[in-house]
């Protein structure tokens, strides 16, 4: 006997069929003489009724059922009665009355249940994690992965995008993030790396003439997790060639309105808006800003530069600024230990300290009141704050780099806190007009801003070499609700100007040579000009599944220390695996700690 | 000026547009004042005609152009002269009389034409790999690959399939081919394994209820490579609950002529055939069989028993066969030399010598003949091998894998030497039915012949632990033209159950638990009957573009020793990334030799 329906899919309309079901006992209650069951499978719940009508070998094996046994039911479908509706089950005005039932597998009780609210750490769902994506969100979040990644690949397959593979044992390269390392047996001593992105694969198709390449793919990074990063993730990874930045930028938008459209059934019809990565930074303190409220940054160091406030008037002396933030009506609800809260946000975020200001319709008040109490001041503060009698003010005197970012953590902070959007809502916005350096204070050498690849604005190519830190790139990233969930630019296909790249990162002419040598080859054989994007699929699905964290809408995700307490992986292997890699393990691995893993 | 029209779509149809080209000058021919040039992208060839009317400085920068410069063109769409249309040309009929012309990037001469036609070695291509895969033969073949995939997940997406991901840092087992490792940093000493499939996973995927799952992912085999096995291969996962084996074949034979129709326009409308194991075996010599064409193996033990000819008989009395090939009117054809030849080929699959006979109108001639020139003897002999005059007779005398490896072997080289098939004939084969275990001598011990998870026959469940070689599992492949492209089963659910196939395969309690342990684990928890399928995606791929070899549908391959010339992947890295790693190379690596490399 086969599965002819699922059972979230009966309705009234199958009143009358005889139909055979496959799933698991979500629950059962005997109730005078007759045993009900919900059944579960992918598709919901639906209601079976054993009676003693059709037997008592039915009705005995029914005794038998547990919470996750797993049967094959056939039955009637029919109505329920009128008091036994349940509206809140898609299925509720059905039941089936069950004329045979097979026993498929038995199971033990669950280490937790099958539901939302469940009170367990996050390593036990981990290590039954079979059992944790029977749960109904969770179930949700992986058909929402699929429905995104089925949006995508339809909307890009219908555009003349060609789905190529790349390597996934390719070369080490020290730039970017530390890579994981797989060694070589047949050569030994030599190490293949896994791909932090297919970038230079998906450079070299562009001057295969491939012109729309897509790939959906797994990228790796052996960084310090956080939460929203994994070691493994996955990137749609998108590269086109004789485009403009716009016409990347235009075709992605498409794309992402086309799974909006797709996965949530909503129709954004406005263009995404634009903004410079100086704007960004000015505006809400971040390279990607949540602009589902407003609250923006302000600068006020013009103004306080007139004040008596020392902490205020050092700063800008030596080269830093005061910004501001303006908490609407907040004056009154703030109280002084709430606020010393927001001072520890700051700190967190480098700021030596958070100043505040209310103002109230008896004037301004609060410690540092009194240095903007005469009235032009005061006027020309709540001008630039864009501020008025109820609202809470806050200021950070600093670098800049400071400003930003604790004003930024603080703006993202309160914006939550005072539930100042829709949580619904879904804000993408384009930063534009990259840096297209930065300085490492570490490495105390330019790095790469996106990466080195990446073709700075044509108009300051030439300040390559003399004003590196002027010079702005053709990049772009695409932010949804705060999060980065996308970046891309147009490539150099230029090999001299490539090498002034590496040059200006601090490569020799030999280092650029024996690690990109390859790359800068190509460029000698007809390179075209190009350019993509690369968006990362796990914050993308987290955002649309509105998840807290990407390991909830991952499959089979590692834990905080890098590690899967289903498989026990990484684990430690034979003597016989390390001798045919001749390699040697210099320390003695740890035995597994589950309570420290689980920490 | 963005590029309105590709090369290769543009017909008679559009004389008179304007439009605008991208692409790579493909040969540039000089004739009385004017140029012409083959413009090239990834959809074909069109002809530009550069002349004086339109300005010196235009004939002037087209006189520059070499081959694989990168152009932007504006022109006009004309019809060429009568006497000038080329009909093995798709573009023929027009050429584009240029307005403008921007050179975008410039070439050296390429280290080979971009043509079908090369002589170069494998290496060679393959460290200009980007170059490589502009030639028209491995553009169709990575359209062919793209059209593939599309084909297969547009049907999976409409029939209920899932896409699901599964990780790829992952732990080692012992059971089955060398794993790839990756060493943990968080974890020193430690190790992850890539996947040589994501077989556990997708079982346990099947525990979580989502009842039919698919993945086109990437696997990984550290083993020693032949013609058709990479390091890094792609493989088509399905796995379905609930479903019987045939069902599951019967899905995946409607998805197979689906993608046939989607690339290659072929209806296959009568249902796939089915082979068991034993008669695949019998008939073909070989658990792949190529049905395209007749010339099965004749079983003549019982007729030769009753010959003098001692290699016969003494084969047969210490158990082993005598089988036969009739090679239908070769007669006359095979030299003593020629036979020579096939005799090198039996001897390389391990039999120690081929015997043959041929049918002629005086009878039968050849060395042994004598043996067999009774009458009844030789009627019975023509019979049982159906054969007749003009046909030459080949025998193999040895253990029955040894007469089914060499005359399978056989089998295979004269049905390509002879030409018995249409080359472009696609013949899809089920071989069902087959044995659960396999005795390895190297590690005296059974081995599984699928892999550890796979069902028993029901009817032979009770014979695992009493007489465990006669056990047959549901185990499926389906083969194509003489390759295996995939194969499934039934997987155990029942823990009992694969406790003693695991006891079969010689593990300890212990080990099982240790290797396999949260899968024995997740038998416990309502675990239902499920089973799938794998389809080698490069195998298929290469069958449908008519390539010998996966190397050539495969975007970035690695060479025969495992390496990307490319790239120079794998490589030395840095001590700092070994400390990091807790690792030490016993061996020094050798020095790149790349003539080595490319021998």
């Amino acid at each position: 006997m086969s599965r002819t329906k699922y059972c979230g899919q009966i309705t009234k309309k199958n009143i009358g069929e005889t139909i055979t079901l496959n799933g698991w006992v979500q629950k059962r209650r005997d109730l005078g003489g007759m045993i009900f069951i919900d059944l579960r499978d992918r598709t919901g719940l639906v209601q079976v009724v054993f009676n003693a009508d059709e037997g008592n070998d039915l009705l005995q094996t029914a005794e038998t059922l547990r919470a996750e046994h797993i049967l094959e039911i056939t039955g009637n479908v029919v109505e329920r009665l009128e008091g036994a509706v349940n509206p809140n089950m898609a299925t509720g005005e059905v039941e089936i009355e069950a004329t045979e039932l097979t026993v498929l597998n038995t199971s033990k009780t669950p280490p937790f249940e099958i539901t939302d609210q469940i009170n367990v750490s996050d390593d036990l769902r981990l290590k039954y994690r079979y059992i944790d994506l029977r749960r109904p969100r969770m179930q949700e979040n992986i058909m929402i992965r699929h429905e995104v990644k089925k949006a995508i690949r339809h909307y890009l397959d219908d555009h003349g995008f060609i789905d190529i593979e790349t390597p996934y044992l390719t070369k080490s390269t020290p730039e970017g993030a530390r890579d994981y390392l797989v060694p070589s047996r047949v050569h030994q001593g030599k190490f293949f790396a896994l791909p932090q992105s297919p970038q230079l694969f998906k450079q070299l198709l562009m001057s295969s003439g491939f012109d729309r390449y897509y790939q959906i793919v797994r990228c790796f990074r052996d960084e310090d997790l956080r939460g929203d990063r994994q070691p493994e993730f996955t990137q749609v990874d998108i590269e086109t060639s004789f485009l403009s930045e716009e016409e990347i930028r235009e075709n992605t938008e498409i794309m992402l309105k086309h799974v909006v459209k797709e996965v949530k059934g909503l129709e954004i019809k406005e263009a995404f808006p634009i903004i410079t990565y100086d704007e960004a930074m000015n505006n809400y303190g971040s390279d990607k800003p949540d602009i589902r409220f407003e609250m923006k940054l302000k600068d006020v160091s013009s103004i306080v530069a007139k004040s008596d406030f020392r902490v205020f008037t050092s700063t800008i002396e030596n080269g830093g600024s005061v910004k501001g933030l303006a908490v609407k009506g907040a004056a009154d609800e703030f109280t002084r230990k709430q606020i010393d809260g927001l001072e520890e946000i700051a700190k967190v975020h480098g700021a030596k300290g958070l100043a505040w200001i209310k103002v109230t319709d008896k004037g301004l008040t609060g410690p540092i009141s009194k240095f903007f109490a005469e009235e032009e001041m005061a006027k020309n503060l709540l001008d630039a704050m864009d501020a008025e009698t109820g609202d809470l003010l806050l200021f950070v005197a600093d670098k800049e780099k400071v400003t930003h970012d604790a004003l930024g953590a603080l703006r993202v902070h309160l914006g939550k806190e005072l539930k100042l959007y829709d949580p619904e809502e879904l804000a993408f916005i384009w930063v534009v007009d990259w840096p297209l350096l930065e300085f490492d204070e570490d490495e105390n050498r330019y790095v790469a801003a996106h990466h080195p690849f990446t073709h700075p604005k044509p108009e300051d190519v030439d300040k390559l070499v003399t004003n590196p830190t002027e010079v702005y790139a053709q990049a772009y990233d695409i932010v949804l609700n705060g999060y980065e969930i996308g970046g891309g630019s147009i490539r150099i296909h230029e090999k001299e100007l490539q090498e002034q790249m590496f040059e200006a990162l601090g490569f020799t002419h030999k280092e650029a040579e024996s690690q990109f040598g390859f790359l800068l080859n190509a460029f000698d054989y007809g390179f075209p000009p190009h350019g993509g994007i690369a968006l990362g699929l796990d914050r993308l699905v987290m955002l649309l599944a509105n998840e807290p964290n990407i390991r909830e809408v991952i499959p089979f995700p590692k834990n905080g220390r890098a590690a899967d307490p289903l498989t026990d992986a990484p684990a430690v292997v034979s003597d016989k695996q390390l001798q045919e890699l001749a390699l040697q393990v210099t320390k003695t691995p740890k035995k597994t700690d589950e309570k420290k893993d689980s920490e």
